[in-house]
């Protein structure tokens, strides 16, 4: 048996020697390399946190401590010492998650994967602590590059105010989020990095003191108390302690002594402090040092010794065709730049970077910035091209409504993973965005079904300059192309029954949606139901020609990878109530809750997003239509019962 | 004529002799005085930047100099400045907006009137200068406040790390936004504000130095050479040069020869630089220094020498029933604690402040931060209560949604000002929330009609721990009690048509449109159209007895004063057709659209929020139907006609 396979819980570390903890930690980078390529997943954050995570269950006592997790990608080790050792199913349906799970385990707290929010958490939770006068410390550990984000910066500014308030900040600074982080904070933590002056003057004597628990600790208590003159002499007064947070550090992240030892002293210390911990991404696995781009940050299945990987691929993916068409693009017009939140790889930009270098920012994970400076640009004669994931632009909410709608800004929005993402579980699902920005002004949104689609629609979209326009596409390979068979406005026509009688039912399929919804009417059909399936192209606004079109129908159903709620779906039902259609309306989505992690295909299965599925529903919607006509042809009124309850 | 009524342009300020300047800014605090008085608006944070503004336009030439306001409502001298004299009708219908504004001048920029956005928006205009190769300088003003806002962080984090790119951030530091700022940011600035000793050194010559401009500019660059080390010695190393951003400071704001020359020291550093300026909120009004609270931050309609206000008033505000009863909440529950984005008072949180000192934050312009440490607060075992403005949360959607609600945290909500405000215009408006929480699974929205109904859903909102809940009403007074005269479900009926026919119309009347709902029944019934009015209290979930009551009408008409798009009558639409009720739905609330300063009443009648509005839209409606089935009967079908473009 392993050293790893005997830590059934963290107080299991406890007694564990030195040489057994560097044995530890070795095991533990092995079972990473082969868990994560076996299943795919973080691999990149979660080498380099590993020592770090090792000290801080032997310095704290979770979860009566709370350890947060910041974006909660570099949780695996977390989870192998907190009795979670089976990682065979990792980020499939019924195994683990790929971030902290409550549900999983009584020592994870956040589940939200967006960054920059686990200094905010402990802000909470250590009030709650003082508020109830309860012990326990509060840990929040978080990137070099989470800290680039607003959140990051409000948190910090309450943190720092409580001297009486005790909260451990570490910061996990290995330059880089997906990519090198930016910026004048990147700067500084650069500077802070290169001094170590400080800490080798304390270095002979800490380790010593600190061991002996009832003298060290007077003993480290008189050095504490000299330290301010120690530190103006050898160390820079960085920002943080400007702003009044005791620093501690640079300590060297993968010096499991070195790291406990801060730990040990950020713990004892009664008010707010950071500990800045330098690691390495992809630490002790050479091909992740080696990968310059982002360090494996994630990794989908391969083999762990030749990283060829296993799986198939499915042709190009999306994010492929708007990187490719972005630089045609870019090439035909001087005015268009692109703005990335610290993922222009992700999301398709690097190929546009290589090319037009002096047109493109990476603004760190500030997703507020990205949108808020884009109305800068426009305002100022260009035309940017913000490319994030669809569901980190929940945090640009206001100002693209604020900042780029009501100036009547020419941004155009590229929403990557839109829909239903599937393994990265709740948080990271691009399923709200076409509800939320029905409210905005003048913004248009596109939702293309295939490749060809994306192309035009990116193009219709930058040639807007006059108000944001949104074009949003899905995870993985984009498919085969969807012929249009006709044209309605400015919608697509993408099927028509074969029948001279009128069609019962107009699918209006969103974007993606598309051969679901064929496959649908082909079912439908089967059973004499004739269909009309048409892609809208523009969702937002409603074209001026569906309503007439709907009105030549029985029901019309609007089918899309978004909420049900407040979606494509409400914005037709309106549109038609105000042209006075009443032709019912049935909307297809995603209901309202948070999906679990599993394959796309298994999610949209479990939640009704497939051809039989819609098929059946929408029979059963006429099958009650038809018997609700036939009472009123014979003079009843149907659905009266329940209103003698009032 | 005063020296002010000769000022057509910025331009015109520059000829002006040293007295002459003084007694404009003289001529400016009383005109901002008696004009403010009179129509009601920004008052302190006005007075407090006459002579910054003055410098600002003698120094830089707008509008080929871009010179931003952050937040926009201390425009008031910049207006004065820039050919905007006629205050009469400041705020109101057709007069002069109370924030800057492009359609009044092209001198204005940012029309958005939420806090934190200036610094991205120069970072966004800088960049698009620099790509263009354009020569004109950017300058934002910003205030201590909204510094502690994350925008600001992220803007600054790139702002700074541009070495090459000249923009220019002036801090208007006057220690306080509605309240003082707090946190370690305060401190900061309270250390910076402190340490003049840099200033004095280089005081004796500077003046002298700039003002002959060759000779002095060479003479400037030798001593800005030298400054590093000056500055070593002198003042503290603050966090702005940590983050790599030029620091010049700290300047009397109110002595606009110190104001001018560090504003062209700034303007000659070709890189991004911070000039911190010291001003006094209210400065030279006496009432408005002595007014602890916020130093007249806005003031209504009142006599400018005794400040006794002269519109009356409409009796207890909806913030004054929210006040009173937190505080006998608190009384009874020890774990309710709450949360303020910087608006302390405003929101209607002194009272339970004083009572609870030690259950009351302040986070600072931050509610990103208040929405997330409210998750914290309520997993370590409280039960926050967050109150803000209801335009204000939208800063908070992806934390409400991913913090809170997935963590199924019990916080609660509380949005005053929901709804159409009026005079502060567009960005004021708080129109959007119950669209966009539409997706936030287990979110409970409650939108009361009266005191008595706001007071019990408060209670039965802090009652939830398992789930967010959300209070929002409007702004000023409280009407008269709206009695139920029956209930079904979770629902107040609150009129019946007096007939034993079925009732041919449901109107839901979210909230506050109760009265709007109820005059809009009984014109109805003057036309024989018997009506139904229901005000659901809680409109998320729509209550399971909907669709039953529905379905005993002929029309549904859900009334709020919220988007049309997405809103309360898109979730009643949606669960009308989920039960397979198919009866015809009409939605009545704000188009999709920004809505000009007026007056609320005004607003809502322009947008067709009346009751006249609403009942002559449904009986077109019902017209409309009973044509439509008398063709069915007749066995043709309606619109079919534009079936044919097919």
């Amino acid at each position: 048996m392993t050293i790893l396979e005997n830590i059934r819980q963290p107080r299991d570390l406890k007694a564990l020697s030195e040489p057994e903890l560097g044995q530890l930690s070795e095991e533990i980078r092995e079972f990473l390399v082969h868990a994560v390529a076996r299943t795919g997943g973080h691999l990149g954050p979660n080498l380099g946190v590993v020592e770090l995570t090792v000290a801080l269950h032997r310095v704290f006592e979770s979860p009566r401590d709370r350890i947060l997790w910041d974006t909660g990608h570099q949780s695996y080790v977390h989870k192998l010492l907190t009795g979670r050792q089976d990682f065979s199913k990792l980020r499939g349906k019924g195994g683990l998650s790929g971030y902290p799970s409550r549900e999983e385990s009584e020592h994870d707290v956040i589940e939200n994967s967006h960054a920059s929010t686990a200094l905010g958490w402990a802000d909470g939770l250590a009030k709650a602590r003082q508020v109830q006068g309860e012990k326990g410390h509060v840990v929040a550990v978080v990137g070099d590059g989470a800290l680039t984000g607003g959140m990051a910066w409000e948190a910090l500014n309450n943190i720092a105010a409580a001297k009486d308030r005790p909260l451990i900040v570490v910061v996990n600074d290995n330059e880089r989020s997906y990519a090198p982080t930016i910026g004048g904070l990147a700067n500084h933590l650069a500077t802070l990095r290169t001094t170590d002056g400080y800490e080798k003057v304390l270095a002979w004597g800490k380790d010593v003191l600190l061991r002996t628990p009832v003298v060290g600790h007077t003993v480290y208590e008189s050095l504490h108390g000299a330290k301010k003159g120690f530190k103006d002499a050898f160390a820079p007064q960085g920002m943080f302690e400007d702003l009044g947070l005791k620093y501690v550090g640079p300590i060297d992240g993968h010096d499991l002594r070195a790291v406990e030892s801060a730990l040990r002293r950020a713990k004892r210390f009664h008010g707010p402090v950071l500990v800045h911990c330098l690691t390495e991404k992809g630490r002790g696995y050479e091909p992740a040092l080696a990968h310059e781009e982002d360090h494996f940050h994630t990794v989908g299945v391969m083999d762990p010794l030749t990283c060829a990987p296993l799986a198939p691929s499915g042709g190009p993916s999306w994010t492929s065709v708007f990187g490719d068409e972005i630089v045609r693009i870019g090439e035909e017009r001087d005015d268009v730049v692109a703005i990335t939140a610290a993922m222009l790889h992700p999301v398709g930009l690097g190929a546009f970077a290589e090319r037009f270098p002096d047109r493109v920012w990476d603004v760190g994970i500030a997703e507020q910035h990205a949108a808020v400076s884009a109305a800068g640009l426009a305002t100022g004669g260009l035309h940017p091209v913000v490319a994030v994931y669809a569901t980190f632009l929940n945090r640009a909410f206001d100002q693209l409504l604020m900042d780029v709608a009501l100036h009547r800004c020419g941004v155009t929005f590229v929403l990557d993973r839109a829909g239903v993402t599937g393994a990265d579980g709740a948080s990271h699902n691009g399923m709200w965005d076409m509800s939320v920005l029905q409210v905005v002004p003048g913004l248009r949104i596109a939702a293309p079904r295939d490749a060809e689609q994306l192309r035009a629609q990116l193009r219709e979209a930058v040639a807007v300059d006059d108000a944001p326009t949104l074009v949003r596409f899905p995870k993985e390979s984009v498919g085969p192309e969807i012929p249009a068979v006709g044209r309605v406005g400015g919608m697509d026509v993408l099927h028509r029954s074969d029948t001279t009688e009128t069609p019962d039912v107009l699918l209006v399929a969103v974007g993606v949606m598309a051969p679901v919804c064929l496959q649908a009417a082909e079912l439908l059909q089967a059973r004499g139901i004739g269909c009309t399936v048409v892609d809208p192209r523009w969702v937002k606004p409603v074209d001026p020609a569906l309503p007439g079109l709907a009105a030549g129908h029985r029901l019309v159903a609007v089918v899309e990878d978004n909420s049900r709620a407040a979606g494509v779906g409400s914005a037709v039902a309106l549109a038609l109530g105000d042209a006075e259609v009443d032709v019912p309306v049935r909307r297809f989505g995603i209901p309202e809750q948070f999906l679990a992690h599993a394959k796309r295909a298994e999610v949209l299965a479990d939640i009704g997003l497939t051809p039989v599925e819609v098929a059946g529903r929408i029979s059963a919607s006429l099958a009650v239509l038809a018997v609700k006509e036939a009472g009123t042809e014979a003079g009843t009124e149907a659905g009266t019962v329940e209103e003698k309850d009032v």
